[in-house]
């Protein structure tokens, strides 16, 4: 059992914690809200971004950087969007310090007050619409896409590692289209693009929907998502794309000459996953002995520990496996052989099970004469002892093996806390046990925000997959609805 | 001729910031002094970023990621460190706006003060080295090999494309070891590692060396450089890389126990490569025609462009083109076939010869029938005619050969522009003249401020590598000296 980590079904909660700062992923920094990365959570972060990056650049995307700050005046030239953003954000309105006049340390300038207050952007909506003003004269200059890796900040009061921090890192879309279809198709597209991630590399299932008005982007005419289900059987919400109709376009005055001569507004999107992957990717697969990475996201496939009495078994080991990590490396395999001397072998099995690390391969004097390896599966914690002969090999279909039970195992939980509820008085029970509730929805913001204070649940999404189009009656008002929503508590 | 560039002879200033802006490599923002960085210019951000990632990796660095902000006390905990960056900077000092009860827009809401201003980070050594105080309590936690990719900021009043801007995009390592020596050697390793990018994918010719006292990092025993010379005869410092002592330890009290059992302060390195390389980039190689880039940063390699009359020609040419196009694809060289439609030839060379593209084809009728193409070199503007056979083989060598003249050139230039000097009245000439003066100095601060304010010339470095070592007297106060240093007027 690893060290120090509470059980999951007695606190969830302080388990999450426990698990993201003792497995070195992140830990609160001095400055309250903001989060500091530690190696070994940036790694599986470097990861995720190299694989988007690449899906983003497949798709036909280019990267870009706009600026940090964000003129206060710019926030409101979008009625909707300043009032999702202002009241939650990082205000600068000072560019120097001085000595302090009256003891130790600086204060602020009072000379140095800037003429308009910057934002440190929220969202980058308004700073790049402002710029692409400049860029699209006519319809050749369009589509636009491209999106920025970047640094944002929102201020939250309560915040948790990863799931909600005062800064975050993220990836923000931003395109521009000639059509509206053409944009809507855009869209629909990246949202595609991050179930595939999600499916595929973290091996988290995912359901594709669109958010009810209430939910949607402070912006944005249709917002698709996608959403997870967590262990605890809680949402999270783990990526967005908006269709923004013409909304930044009218605000910023952003016009395109078409074909035939007539000016039109542009039309957008935008989309967006942040570091909140990682705290999903903790909470859909670990267990209380520690992280379950998918082998597709995890920095370290195979770890092998030396279990040895003499140095001299100590160094005919490590040439073994020194071996063995030869060519798991042409296989594109990363391992490590842990041989620090100051540490017991069961300390570093925990450490290991702890960090999530995908394989595990023990090696003893046995091992040696019988020309074996023990090896463990960190996803099924079990253990076998295997041929060194073609270990290699093994651990390749192996880890393929691991990445597709890991998400079987997910989907299958998920199928089973999904509950089609056709009444208010189960909808409350259920609603208390967690899971996704199937409920026809009268289609009104009354009746969600109803819902929404009696239970704490909230429309998660109206599915675009798998659909149950079919007549029935509003879970909670009993008026007539064509199609079940996803009701859930949420991250 | 590409459009609307000023000739470099004519105006060095206004043809770098014509180069900047019309070859779309970033423009300025709405926001003063930050800029926007755009796809093409990214492109090449992102080439740079990527070996240099893979260099610090296989220097056995990590990346990980530390907080935006910096509470102000933490400025002030490093004397010299507060003194060389408090003058300039973002203050954060509330964290939420409301609606202007005066008026349209929003303000800054008086009751979210914060109780301490957060300074945006110009640097972040302080906040680090306040984490890193937990991190460390024993000799077995060293040494820390941190790097981080982040955005930073300081306020500049005169700005100017990637060379000085308020917010830059940046890598900073901050490594943490047990003895002097060790980290010694680390400063030394990263500075090489930084020689090594600059010559060998930027074509940069630079000098290594180490910076006076006045000229050091804020917080620095001694400070490592690089530094190039630009085509008008200034010098650009390209990296640093500090060697810290036990400064910002003592600051944060970051203490380790040692195997011997006693507490030691820990030593400190600091090393750090901006968006100002991609300033140094356009200044080392660009002509009156646009950039010229070297084939190990260039976003596109080769540029086709089809010489037509009749639609039926062009569809032959460009079936050619995809041909070549596979070709290239296969030696991981990128090419982008220009198959706009309502450009002219001519126009189009001229762009991709801004744009800096290393190798151009071209393709018409006649070339088809001949199995050839016409081939232009962005280096030296030359063209020549080429069987299509082979052609992908050409281009594999002619890329090698284009980056080796590049970094001759420069490293001609740089020669030609380096002055032996020994007397007052030729230093004062020849400064004017621009170029490295390499010169005696009688190793005081005082001679350096004289000259500096005399003639705006500062040392640009002590070198470090092929050292003329040799009794002489100080080029301004006739006080003996040991070794030359080298004296530049600078970006």
């Amino acid at each position: 059992m690893a060290k120090d980590i509470i059980n999951r079904e007695e606190n969830y909660s302080l388990w999450y914690n426990n698990l993201v700062t003792k497995a070195d992923l992140a830990e609160n920094s001095a400055v309250r809200g903001c989060m500091v990365i530690k190696p070994y959570g940036y790694a599986i972060w470097e990861k995720m971004q190299a694989q988007l990056d690449k899906m983003f650049k497949e798709t036909g995307h280019v990267n870009a950087y706009f600026p940090l700050f964000i003129p206060k005046s710019f926030l409101s030239k979008e009625a909707e969007h300043v009032e999702g953003f202002a009241k939650e954000c990082a205000v600068v309105t000072h560019h120097r310090l001085m000595a302090n006049p009256n003891g130790p340390g600086v204060v602020v300038d009072p000379d140095a007050k800037l003429e308009e207050e910057l934002i440190v952007r929220p969202t980058s909506e308004t700073i790049i619409w402002s710029t692409y003003k400049n860029w699209i004269k006519s319809y050749r200059d369009l589509p636009i896409l491209i999106n920025q890796w970047a640094n944002v900040v929102r201020w939250e009061m309560r915040t948790r590692l990863f799931l909600r921090t005062a800064e975050f890192l993220w990836q923000e879309g931003h395109t521009a289209h000639a059509t509206r279809q053409e944009a809507i198709e855009e869209a629909e597209k990246m949202i595609q693009v991050y179930a595939q991630f999600a499916r595929e590399f973290m091996a988290m299932p995912v359901i594709v929907g669109s958010k009810s008005e209430s939910e949607r982007f402070a912006g944005a005419l249709d917002t698709l998502c996608i959403e997870a289900l967590m262990q605890d059987g809680k949402a999270l919400q783990a990526g967005t794309s908006h269709f923004l109709g013409q909304n930044f376009a009218k605000a910023f005055d952003v016009q395109y000459q078409s074909k035939d001569g007539s000016l039109e507004y542009v039309w957008a999107t935008s989309w967006g996953v942040s570091t909140r992957l990682m705290g999903a990717l903790v909470m859909a697969h670990s267990d209380n002995n520690g992280l379950v990475l998918p082998p597709k996201l995890a920095p370290i496939h195979v770890v092998m520990v030396p279990i040895f009495k003499t140095d001299e078994e100590n160094e005919k080991i490590i040439e073994r496996m020194k071996d063995i990590q030869a060519g798991l490396a042409k296989m594109n395999i990363t391992s490590k052989i842990d041989n620090r001397d100051n540490l017991r072998s069961g300390f570093k099995f925990a450490e290991w099970e702890l960090k999530g690390v995908p394989v595990r391969i023990a090696i003893g004097p046995r091992d040696l004469e019988n020309g074996t390896v023990e090896l463990a599966r960190r996803d099924t914690l079990s253990k076998s002892s295997m041929p060194r002969e073609g270990i290699e090999e093994y651990i390749k279909n192996l880890l393929d093996e691991i990445q597709e039970n890991i998400y079987k195992k997910a989907f299958e939980f998920r199928k089973n806390s999904t509950y089609i509820v056709n009444d208010w008085e189960t909808f409350k029970t259920k609603i208390e046990e967690g899971g996704f509730l199937m409920c026809h929805w009268d289609g009104t913001s009354e009746t969600e925000e109803k819902i929404k204070n009696e239970t704490k649940a909230t429309i998660r999404c109206i599915p675009l997959e798998d659909v149950i189009e079919e007549e029935g009656t509003c879970v909670y008002s009993g008026k007539p609805s064509k199609r079940r929503v996803i009701f859930a508590r949420s991250y």
